[in-house]
């Protein structure tokens, strides 16, 4: 078991649900697009990225100025380090590893957050306790990861607000945001906010976690410049640009996936409540329960692959999480997942 | 005039002699496998990217726990200076500007160590005198961009041991070797230098810059696990580890290189002579020369794009470096280049 889910290369997976991507898959426009990008590889990507820097400004209405691609998400949290050298860092957990591995890299101090069980793993009001004056950089996902949980705008707002007057920088992590819909994100209000370095990705929304293709924005340019300094000179490939380019003209099929989530959650949600499961409320495209039956290994043997998060830090034995996928695919799991609480 | 070759999203530019890559092209091999890979690109990539170590290590014939994977050797830079955290590097100049690039992203104090015009632009024996206690790296190529000077083994390992014995780590960037011909590497001897990060790319001997693709060899695995641990957890793309495996296995592809450039090289090198510019020798797949006659402008209003060098530290107007492309290609350089100069 990884630190991450999708450890499809060492396990006979027939159906993957410990990875959260799309489950209407890759659009076809992008997988057009791909081909067509294999005769275009004798070429350097354009360094300046001046094509995609377009199409994701006029996606998300925002100046290409604050936008900054990077190879994945990963590789913009490793910038946002190399950049600010973060001497404390505060990660609330259970959130993505990621965090954690970035802010390893840099070698400062991090401080953990633990949410509570009893809280269902939400930040409460206490978590501004830890964001004292001598902390440089914090990592929040929106919603979180593995757990779901969704903060307000206004929670948010709050929380930025709170950390713009301590000096402390905020990496908002909205890499699931579209699942949720975009009202929830924080994009309309990021001049407000001088200390926010907002994250998103193409990987989960539009299934190519293969391709490596994340952004940043940024309101603030000389940090956005920091960041960007600290990355390759060519970064993104071809690919990665123009899959970037099809992907940001794919606005109906966000709006379809996000739809396409909000009608098949219930149904696996209420698959694994009736099934005696204690189940969390997401609000993304992904579900996080407790078991107190093992579940991981039984459903593996049946080439069925979920997240066990009992490596979580801040979690324990009996977490699991599970990505929203087809109807068909959900099925399946609810049968099996059915059988192996049973049996044991 | 950007700092690197290739602008060619910003000219019209029909045949593109400023950037170094094989002019037989994207192996067929290659091309199909990415095409393939465009059906893989929902899922992750492999995190420890095991196929593509082992076919790389097979190729090489060194252990798969030498070598380490770059989006880019441009990325490897960055995971060297990130991970060494330099006060004092050393470039020899004229050469690739990504050195000094990655160099000033650590932020520590950088010394260029001037080649002389009437030494063909060659590292001398006075060189050794800046390699002194105090330096913390060096960044070295052979053969050298954009002269296409290339250093023999003997020199290069009388350096190595000068520099380990003064713990000076060394970045020697052997992207063109492949060109020359593997007996020029110093991949053999790696054993010998726990200071050596040799740098390789699969970018320029297989036509592929805009798929991203480096990695470097290292012997001594303390170092090597602290460059990686200052890359992101997802680096390479699937199309980068499919098309890596693809490219290891074309040996044969790679020799038929060598030879191609040995006879296209010396036709191009005889043509520029017979027009009666400076011709400096070279051992790559490209040709560094002077002319009197601006020659950037007049071709580039014919298509025809070539590197001016006036922007290379180290150098100034007058220099340019072209590509060994296609016998056709070379003919029309050729035909054009001569026009330009009775022009004038």
């Amino acid at each position: 078991m990884g630190i991450h889910g999708g450890d499809i290369y060492k396990n006979h997976v027939l159906i993957d649900f410990s990875v959260n991507i799309n489950p209407l898959g890759i659009p076809k426009s992008v997988k057009d697009v791909l081909h067509e990008t294999v005769e275009m590889c004798n070429k350097y990507p354009d360094m300046e990225e001046e094509k995609l820097k377009k199409a994701v400004s006029n996606m998300l209405a925002v100046p290409k100025e604050s936008i900054l691609f990077g190879n994945g998400a990963s590789q913009l949290f490793m910038g946002v380090v190399h950049s600010i050298k973060p001497k404390k860092t505060v990660i609330p957990v259970p959130s993505f590893y990621g965090y954690e591995y970035a802010a390893k890299a840099a070698g400062g101090e991090i401080i953990y957050y633990e949410t509570r069980k009893e809280n269902a793993f939400q930040v409460t009001k206490d978590f501004y306790k830890v964001l004292t004056e001598d902390v440089d950089l914090l990592f929040l996902a929106n919603p979180n990861n593995p757990t779901g949980n969704l903060l307000s705008k206004e929670d948010v707002k709050e929380l930025l607000g709170y950390c713009r007057d301590r000096d402390i920088y905020v990496v908002l992590d909205e890499s699931f945001i579209e699942f949720c819909g975009r009202e929830f994100s924080i994009l309309t209000d990021i001049e407000k906010f001088h200390n926010l370095i907002l994250i998103r990705s193409f990987t989960k929304i539009f299934s190519i976690p293969g391709v490596r293709l994340g952004y940043l924005i940024c309101n603030n340019y000389s940090l956005l410049y920091k960041i960007q300094r600290q990355l390759p000179e060519w970064n993104l490939s071809c690919f990665a640009q123009e899959a970037g380019c099809t992907c940001a003209r794919e606005i109906d099929f966000m709006l379809k996936t996000k739809d396409y989530i909000k009608k098949e959650r219930p149904f696996l949600e209420n698959g694994l409540k009736q099934k005696g499961f204690s189940v969390f409320t997401s609000m993304a495209n992904f579900i996080f329960f407790y078991s107190e039956k093992p579940l991981y290994e039984g459903l593996l043997k049946k080439g069925i692959l979920i997240r066990d998060c009992r490596n979580f830090r801040g979690l324990w034995k009996g977490f699991y999480r599970i990505a929203v996928k087809n109807r068909k695919e959900n099925e399946i799991l609810l049968k099996e997942i059915g059988e192996r609480t049973w049996e044991k």
